[in-house]
């Protein structure tokens, strides 16, 4: 239900063919859909852009299957992060077109698809944190983006890094992922002038601190131009990465 | 010193109008130059896009003097922050034009002027975040944006910030200034499907611990696009945002 | 046994129908029943207004069959917390009517009721916090409350909060629940001039830091009027909820 | 401005006596009075209930004399917390009968005065927890409750507190203060079975972290019934406390 | 091997009835038995004036088995800590007369008993307390001290603790184990002039950190004569007790 | 006033010599003399067996003064603590006799002296240690005990420690004063069995977090008998120690 | 692929024998090999002086199997840390000469041996350190140095160090692994006038915070030349002891 | 007073030349000259290879001039760390050839020189992270290294670092100081195959948490061969570095 349908409710309350009360009654209790558990707002695809996006850990099977049904009428793209095995197959039986994505563990649904716009570049450290960047770049690309991917290239060997150069030139945003010391948002926001969002992994041990390490050194950054999201963020990445992106092809 | 300047070089070098000796001597000896205590790098201005900043705090009035007269040379944009008013003094001396910010505590100095482009909102909570909210947005300015403001909408009174709904439309990319808790990013995240770059503040007492207890309300902020920098980083917002809404522009 | 059973004992030694020897006997040994591995205070029922809570958590379901069991024949409400299934079924056969409430992990024992009094508003911020929030909700009806709830009211979609004002003005306190940043705490406090206690719940992940941030941030609220509980205390609020409630009522 | 000023406004424009744009305005401008660095909320005062309070920390005397100017237009009662001395020595100038509080390091300015109702007791536990203490005490005088005072009572002296049970008897909410390790609140709130309100303090040294030690105390009570709020927060304790006293006296 | 014994070879060696080599080896060789993963400080029984005590924790029930038949040959008594059932088990194969002590999870063999001395109290607050408490008791008891038990006196039920002032009275040395807010050894600590030791638990959850609440609530104690070991160290309190316990008999 | 003279007033209720209301005001007001910001408590030499102590951080020059003189009135001794040199000055107008040790930072009233009896070692690491340390050495000597004193025996140089075995097995107690990595309580708690009290100090920089890591080490000591207290807390060391050193001589 | 053969390379494109796209080609591409999830160092080896090493954690034993075939063919030393059984048994049906120490949880495969250089010696200072000492021990070794052992010489029973002064002389390198309170590293530190790199270890309970206390107490060793690694970093400290003491032998 | 001369003493007590007391006598008075506030060891330059360094924070002028003075007459070199202007000045009256050295704040006596030997590269991100690095090569040269600089070569600019590969490769040992986010430890280990001394500094603000970011991020490096000293310890590291580069030499 966008701007002009309430503006229309209005005018009708205006023009005298309905009360004030079922006016009221109508805008209460359209803009969402209660399943008792949780309130899915309908209105948000429009106001956000996107469709609604399912944190699934915390959630049994049943409540996300029944949460991505509801969506699912809908005709929108649906994404469900955080998803272990059990909650896909769940979801599966209800959406047979639904699929998922084992490393980033996460599941789409896709119901329209639209010419990738952009180009964001997600790179991250180590192999330990793919998990976590696969989430962003999966996330940047159901909801639209062209992405591409720079795998492994910690600051351990700078020489890997400075070899792809041209991948960092021809992405609008650059998506970093790293644990440990999180340098690699620093070296990388050096050799750039867009934006980067970084993404401190708990991928490490003793005074990592579960990405502690990385979280501080990411958010004291000597380069300028870097943001940081929440330790394993990856959704949070790709999702503001996606709109910075979006900005650039309008 | 551009990649044209580099490619250039090579050439005269394939085209043995230049040694290999005399051409490694220039690559090297040409991209900064020496101050004995700092290392001034005219290529960031190509490279980053934009003019070197100087973080003042911790470095002596002669030193800022110094270091903004030799970019001065250049004739190109300079920015100062954390400044206090004797190192604005000490930089007056030499450099006229410059002006300062008192609220802000930043030194600009502009020696050309271009359309501002673009449209950043900078919002912050309450009084005492307006130091880093105006760093933020002289930081903007200052590279060649066209600012806005709406200061003093805490979440006490979300009231205030429903009204100015056409702020937060009319904006490309959201700068959020708040201490104490820092809800303020989540409550304009919520409302807008645009970048928003939320930056925690040290005011508060007790358990605010500095700025800490915002940051980490920022880091966990429920809604999607917010990202975040050091507490009181009114710089590096000011910054992401810029890069951020030049991107709009192109 | 309350003041005036203390006064007539003393009463008692004064018209020398009881020595101060026995009088002191009886003082010592009646306020509480030894368990062995508990002493079970009698008096606090009539000290503090209501039966004995058993926070079940690291204790064995025969110990909590036995505690609860002791507390019955005083034919009175019992309320168990943190309570796993299995330690339900070994009170369940002690107690056929006792029930379980699986959501809010709790065991009550309602031997007597009342009509609720008052109006107690529980709000929560998403699914996850729900059962932090049903702990809450369950002590104070079982505590004689009239409990309303209010679900899935995060501040990413304030709107959703804003339709339900007249929730928030019908409660005489309300108990906010809410993980990851925290924010509604701040939120409601700004839009009601009544007591608001806010739980946070460790609800989130990363620099959440299992509750932190959610605590620091309801304890930075800059909406006064909120006091806070510690991390998942659901109980707390509910009982805190309830006895201020209960005032409003004298 | 209230809701009955608002449905004025509205039934104008039914009425065709308004046009929309103007109410449009009216409704836009009229709810706060912009002083360019601060927006003053006249509508705080009836949604809320009580006047603006004025937190005068990280304010220039000027700014806290213009604020509170604009406040005493409105004939109410106003609090100022924080104050150093020459901030009063300002505000004094321009409201003679403004008032202040040394220890408390309040200003006052009481243009109405009414029957002090209820009973908050407020205690704490040694002589630096005092300037806290008093914050919290003429917190709530200043907005209209009875205010009864327990120093001096920590549990390292636990008779000097037992001796004044009658003091805990005869109030409706306890407003706790202490410091170190902030046991004063366990203690008191197992005497009584109301309200009871702890605030940390600062007060201590090394491994009380500034207040940490008892913060996380107190957030920790084993006795049901205690809130806490921010560490040396007197004020919102005071103002916690005044509206469940209020609530007991409706 | 004593000072006698050293003085002994040295004497030895003055009147050449012993090579300086020969005493040398001894000197080196006699004092502790290695079994290659540990070595076994026979000297500290003389040294210290207690057995080795086991550390089980990260140990195999092999090895802890091999290390207590090892130190058993030597017919003193022997403790080992946070031993698992299994490894009890383990040991009850070589030494049949070892005791398991569940609750404290400790195994005793006690060789020798000599009449136990002096008056320890060992109090603790609540149910999940008593692992802590039984590990400091029976630490005590084994190491020759008379010790005297007060269980599940929290402070938010002052009057059970005051009802036991006679134990309080009749003790030289006090334990305090306490978790959640650790208020019982300031209470505890007020009401005596006698040694306190008190152990914080990490019992609780939240805001206790794992004990981090109590402890620095036990190291900011406002009673002085408190001092206070790690977490959960019930063996160390215990321990402590027993030699300041010793003092008063001697 | 003591036992008996309560038990004197209760026979006088009971021989009708005395009204209970009678017997109640003196019961109330007897025991604490109120000088209206904080109480003095005359009960707690009897109860404690030490004078009151003054802590005199937080306190006014004058609010010192005056405590110090009430407390005079008693003939006994008075210690103060963390007394800045103003405020002995102005102690000493009121009492000439008072003493001030000055890198200590403490006053001492001795009205009367005792020969000392047992022996308390006080052990520093460090020259920066010495204020702690001193602290801890008058408070026991002021209250009776014979104090050793072994300074700057830093592990660094552990044979400094070891040339000193004789100090270590003269005494009765020792207090071990470390900063930085703590180390010297594990040491010497290694070396002896007797109680060894360790007080951590804030002297380090970057990572000692003003005394963390020492507080942490000593509290991690593998050697048993070592027990902590607060940081810098010279004061309740010595206190502990005098009350430990006194059981050995009884 | 080392500096002679790129300078070959581009020898040849100056000798027209490689076009410039090719020569881009060749260096982009020969420099590691992409096994799709991880790219291969191969120059590692040359710029590093030693094999890549397998961080196994995190990874499946499919990939570590794939990755240490890979480098097998290089006919060079492999080490794989934190290597659980299972990941052995897959490396092993690869590589049947693969070795498996099972302690320090580490698989070596030596294709080349060396005669051993140098001196390391490992200290430990309890039994449950020792997986992370035989980590250094094994690194260090497969690496080319001579190895020595010092294990439980905790700081306890200090005589049992001081007896060993011959090991410590020896050593050109020192590694000491500590838990708990970690004084082992100052102790040592303080007898020898040589490198010492400090492993803290996670072995603790309570206040050690995984191994924080140890850390902590490392970096603040009051004994110069200490340099510490992070928590249960056995490998690094293994590593960095091999550089050093390689250095003394050439 | 080295072995030889104990083992004289020995020996004449052996040949009856000297008493058993008397030899006591020599040995406990002779290692080290008692200034009653701290005892000099003069061993500790045998043992350790280099003259005792004074640590002059917390020490008053006239201390430090004191210290220095009895280590003088010595004929040895000094190294006076953190030492404030008006500490030099009090040195300098007793030790007119003391030199001090501003933006490092030591103070130096070197009454023998010899040749410079190996080589140390002291290499700093940034301006403000100067004197820690200028501390740690003024150390480093005092103790008779060669030292080399290279400052503010943040990982901002790689492009610095890179070109000066060759200082890197004539190093033996580097020390690396960097405040913020630290990763310049990493960038430059993965660079070369020799020791790394990282050094965190306090350079930077909020969420650096006075160096705690750096500090982590080193202790985190993914480049094996980082060790890591305390938070602004430039002595420290020049120090381990210089005895690590003495063993290239031998």
């Amino acid at each position: 239900m966008d701007k002009s349908a309430i503006k229309s409710i209005l005018e009708n309350v205006k023009d005298s063919k309905l009360s004030v009360d079922d006016a009221l009654l109508k805008l209460r209790h359209l803009p969402y859909e209660d399943l008792g558990f949780v309130k899915i707002d309908h209105h948000r695809n429009l106001r956000r852009g996107f469709a609604e996006v399912i944190y699934c850990a915390g959630k049994t099977p049943e409540q996300v299957q029944e949460i991505m049904g509801a969506l699912c009428n809908l005709d929108n793209n649906i994404l469900g992060t955080r998803a272990e095995p059990e909650v896909f197959k769940a979801v599966q039986k209800l959406i047979p077109d639904a699929e998922y994505h084992q490393l980033a563990r996460t599941i789409t649904v896709q119901r329209y698809k639209t010419e990738p716009i952009g180009n964001i570049l997600v790179a991250c450290a180590g192999t330990s944190d793919l998990p976590v960047a696969e989430e962003a770049a999966i996330t940047a690309e159901v909801m639209g983006a062209k992405v591409d991917r720079l795998y492994d290239a910690g600051v351990a060997g700078i020489h890997r890094l400075l070899m792809n150069q041209e991948k960092l030139d021809a992405a609008k945003v650059i998506v970093v992922v790293a644990g440990m010391e999180g340098a690699l948002a620093s070296v990388i926001g050096g050799l750039v002038d867009k934006p980067v969002i970084a993404v401190p992994t708990s991928v490490g041990y003793g005074a990592s601190f579960n990405g502690l390490a990385a979280l501080l050194a990411m958010l004291n950054s000597c380069s300028a131009g870097v943001t940081v999201v929440n330790i394993d963020n990856g959704f949070g990445a790709g999702y503001a990465a996606t709109i910075i992106n979006r900005l650039g092809e309008r």
